[in-house]
């Protein structure tokens, strides 16, 4: 039996990223935002929600760039910390003790202790209420190289992400391989 | 050391939402859709990719309406296999012997068995290159009572979804608790 619950905003998993931008005087910020994901194949590209009060809105708008931080467990204290201060406030890095690495390609910082960083150009935004979504198309991905596998792919077990839970406000690690995708569904397909 | 491996469409955790619609003629489709995610917090809104080529597109543009529907790991075959097929030559629900619903709130169906379903009104699209983002405001959330929290709250443990990882085309599950969000990064803070 199902039961509502009403209109919220909770989907299952719901990514960590962190949104690293320049202010006007060079400054790196980051934020943490979980409104997100791929939103297309062709360009590749991704989107962030993010709130016109936050800082890192002006910095993007300015910029036109904005990086995709996905941070390993070891970070999950300062993943959270850049979703509870402010870069109005404080220099969210140096307090974290993070290092911010001018990306090559883009106007904007990353990480150098995160495994995994995209680096993306402004496309497109779209107000949605109290949102904004940024449309960063991806211009390459930077991955530790102890976190590539034998084939030089990203190995998701060796990057260590994790989801947060927005029902419950939690964090938790990805979990066991289940099946390949594209192919354990083919059963059904053949019947 | 960092690697560069190009532009791909590679984010971790990637969600898999089965993405529910009517035909003109009113029968139900699902498609399973990895590029989305919560888009905005007012109005509640979520956000699904989907190139224009997929029979949801057109049913989506026709009915205003779909629902995210969230797959427990039990049903990873029905899932993996919506990704697979295509409503324009078979009626998938009837062939994954799954059981369509309409919703009391928008002009879509949702599956009976899955145990966590948005029902979602569209609001806007986004042509990004290849896909089209559909957002969509969520209406009403629809749980199984037995994936609850004694606060009434979707309990992910008990929902079990699980996610999609885009660099090897596997699906893997939820892991362990970590920490609490908006609490773990106090520490940072008072430093």
């Amino acid at each position: 039996m199902k039961k509502s619950i009403g209109a919220q905003t909770i989907v299952f998993p719901t990514p960590v990223f962190i949104v690293g931008s320049y202010d006007k005087k060079g400054q790196a910020n980051m934020m943490n935002a979980a409104w997100g994901g791929i939103c297309s194949s062709v360009p590749p590209s991704v989107s962030v929600s993010i709130r016109p009060a936050r800082y890192t809105y002006q910095n993007i708008i300015q910029k036109k760039a904005f990086t995709v931080n996905i941070p390993s467990t070891k970070y999950i204290k300062e993943a959270d910390y850049f979703g509870i201060a402010s870069g109005k406030k404080e220099n969210k890095l140096k307090k974290a003790e993070l290092t911010a690495i001018k990306s090559d390609i883009v106007d904007a910082p990353y990480i150098k202790e995160f495994p995994f960083i995209l680096e993306c150009a402004l496309l497109k935004t779209l107000e949605v209420g109290a949102h904004t979504i940024f449309v960063g198309e991806i211009k390459d991905i930077k991955v530790d190289e102890n976190c590539l596998n034998e084939k030089g792919q990203p190995d998701m077990e060796k990057i260590k992400p994790f989801s947060f839970d927005p029902a419950t406000g939690r964090y938790f690690e990805i979990g066991k391989y289940l099946a390949n995708a594209f192919s354990v569904g083919l059963s059904i397909q053949k019947e």
